[in-house]
């Protein structure tokens, strides 16, 4: 499958390679390929610069939003969820309709401790995409836990917990759900149409606060039943 | 222990029959002991008129939310979020200071569907209780499950899931924790001092999706890690 990983961030090259690692041919799109392969800052969480990580991955190509959107068959939200909008934007209405859009991000303001939730309870920000790009077939999956689990659930306790779907277009459920099962997902929870992602973007006060109890980010909810 | 459960639905009377059975010195609090005791009107869900309850679980006293939190050595706040402060006023600060109240309540509009939290984001209900009756000991627990796992979480799964507890006061929180262990809890995560009510209060959207995603509300969250 052809994919564009929009984000340049940890979630999106985590995302990236394991795509590359599973044949997919993939695109990772950033607003500004020059300035983004020139830059030599590290990355929020002391991540290498991205032309580091592009280096050791030459089988991902790099491109403009609209680029990646453009050639892909499916689009993975991997952007910060305070330009997520602004990305799809740029990336193109025209580039993305009728495709589905994995949308992993969250909107976090990150101003204060514990960061807190920019769009909630009768609102999410995969509805936001969702209205904004009406032709597009916007899924909320991976954005209840961190990168490394996403990309590689297996690695956590073998794979034994849980990821929620939501969306309003059946089919594209079904292509991010096989993308799911790809990267070793077992345990996945429908949850129903594109407001349900209300639910799974309010989940991240906790996830933060579990961060912080545990020590780690190597965890993940399983809902048990 | 003797304990006050305050709150008469499914929640209370579950709570307090699991008490009595392991020999605490259970009253249930209400409002109005002559009318509770009175009425004749089905819990929400179908549940039986609480006077058929009490019949059936004799070793368990009924009293007003005062009288009830008087006598108690801990305090459970098991009524509906949107009447908790009301309650709580009822039992008087008087009966409250000093002692741990665990408060295992959830705050929704229940107006329309899915029903939408009335506080979030930067604030709780916990925080709410705590600030109302700065000199009692709140901890959040219990609220991110139904009632019937909140006090036998064996019976599903063997147990093998988490609850979570939240409060600025240590002790408090170890009697909160013996009381859970005491119930058949074992994973029990301690996020931190009661602002973290703020995040295990949010999930809520989320557990009444899965609710009906699943058909049952016979699940909860497992903290895999």
């Amino acid at each position: 499958m052809r994919v564009a990983v929009l984000g340049t961030g940890i979630a999106g090259r985590t995302l990236a390679g394991r795509l590359a690692e599973l044949d997919h041919d993939v695109s990772v799109g950033t607003r500004d390929v020059e300035s983004t392969m020139a830059s030599s800052q590290p990355g929020r969480f002391g991540s290498p610069p991205f032309a580091v990580w592009a280096g050791q991955h030459p089988q991902v190509s790099v491109a403009t939003f609209a680029d990646a959107a453009r050639q892909a068959d499916l689009v993975i939200n991997a952007t910060d969820g305070s330009v997520s909008l602004k990305a799809l934007q740029d990336a193109g209405a025209e580039n993305l309709n009728g495709k589905p859009i994995v949308d992993i991000a969250n909107h976090l303001d990150y101003s204060g401790f514990p960061p807190r939730l920019i769009v909630r309870d009768d609102d999410s920000l995969a509805e936001q995409i969702q209205r904004t790009f009406p032709e597009s077939k916007v899924v909320k999956a991976l954005n209840t836990m961190n990168a490394a689990v996403m990309a590689n659930p297996k690695q956590l306790a073998g794979g034994d917990h849980t990821v929620f779907v939501c969306g309003n277009d059946a089919p594209a459920k079904t292509v991010a759900t096989d993308l799911l099962r790809g990267f070793g997902w077992t345990d996945i929870v429908d949850l129903g149409d594109i407001s349900a992602a209300r639910g799974a973007e309010m989940i991240m006060p906790l996830w933060i606060q579990l961060m912080q109890s545990l020590g780690t980010a190597a965890f993940n909810f399983k809902i048990v039943r």
